[in-house]
């Protein structure tokens, strides 16, 4: 039994790091979309968002009878409840390649060819905090883990910045009003995917310290 | 042990309501606060977002204490998951509320004091579905909650028609770029809340169903 279960969590281990593998690829491609304005890819972005919600559902459905066959406590719970949010959250970081891909048409007229400002920058951002949450997962290394959190607020900086200069662009017309609203549409769900990749960095703080850092929780504690 | 597992539960199902009505309190507060421009009580819903924060915390730790000493299985295993993810899914819905009161300010120019199209529409709309969810949640019932799933297609197309009608806006000189920005943001934020709505809705049919609805996986069982 014991043997038994110990193969299960490792099996759930696998799936989530292949989810995790899918989502890093979907993000990926939708920014590749983005900048060669690649119609075929981002429709392959929207098929593999389909592959990666049934994977969130076959997850969650592992999750459940592990939770109802093993009864697991201590560290192997915390593990296994982790695992449940950060599948969640992985699938919502897919939601929004999917987002960032349905840009991609609106890029395509010649007026918004332009300039793509500070979207490139925030893009290297993204998958950096992405790949050091994973791999803050795999390693169970806090120290990484935290790391990512710290760069959540230089997200959020740059998302500011690039609502201001939006406005500048499309005021001094350099910039049509449609191609600004997209600029700023990919920047706000390249913020989110940094918040999502964030709280999978405050669960492995939570699997691997046993406190939730949540909310800035961790700081009174 | 029966007799306080049950207890247990009914306390869990107590705080989740709790939580429900305070983040539905900080959504409707945050949509007054921008309706009248009220900066006093946009300070409070994030205020009020904090409490939120720690009360998502302390369900999490009660779910976890649960799971951990009481082992439950089949249905009462289910709804502790649901509770789980509705309690996540209600903090974020209060951060979407804290979006809409950080717009206040930048609602209080006089170029902005305009037209807010179809954001009384969408604000309507929201608030009956969030409290349509947490009904279906109550009185577990599942036909309630597929009313609202249908509900989010028209919040996605009351958000497109928005998106277009404010670039038009812009485009005729008829508002400002900020505040047509401004209009956007809070749009979006009133679909996410629909979408998370939609999610709470989901989890209560595979509550009430042991089924998993989600991304259309329902129509496949």
């Amino acid at each position: 039994m014991e043997r038994h279960f110990t193969h299960e969590l490792e099996s759930l281990k696998t799936f989530l790091i292949k989810m995790a593998s899918m989502v890093e690829t979907n993000l990926v491609s939708s920014i590749q979309a983005l900048m060669e304005r690649n119609e075929l890819l981002a429709a392959k972005v929207i098929e593999n968002d389909r592959r990666i919600d049934s994977l969130e559902i076959e997850i969650d459905n592992i999750i459940l009878d592990l939770l109802a066959l093993q009864h697991p406590v201590a560290s192997d719970l915390r593990f296994i409840i982790a695992a449940q949010k950060i599948n969640n959250d992985l699938e919502r970081i897919s939601d929004h390649a999917v987002n960032i891909a349905q840009s991609v048409p609106a890029f395509k007229t010649p007026q918004a060819a332009g300039d793509m400002i500070d979207i490139p920058t925030m893009v290297d951002l993204a998958k950096a905090m992405l790949r050091d949450a994973l791999d803050s997962f795999i390693r169970v290394d806090p120290s990484l883990a935290q790391s990512v959190i710290k760069q959540d607020d230089v997200m959020d900086d740059l998302n500011r910045k690039m609502s201001r200069k939006v406005v500048e662009l499309i005021k001094a017309g350099t910039q049509s009003v449609e191609s600004g609203l997209e600029l700023n549409r990919v920047s706000r769900n390249l913020e989110r995917v940094a918040d999502l990749t964030t709280n999978i960095a405050e669960e492995v703080i939570f699997l691997s310290q046993a406190r939730i850092v949540k909310h800035g929780a961790g700081e009174k504690l």
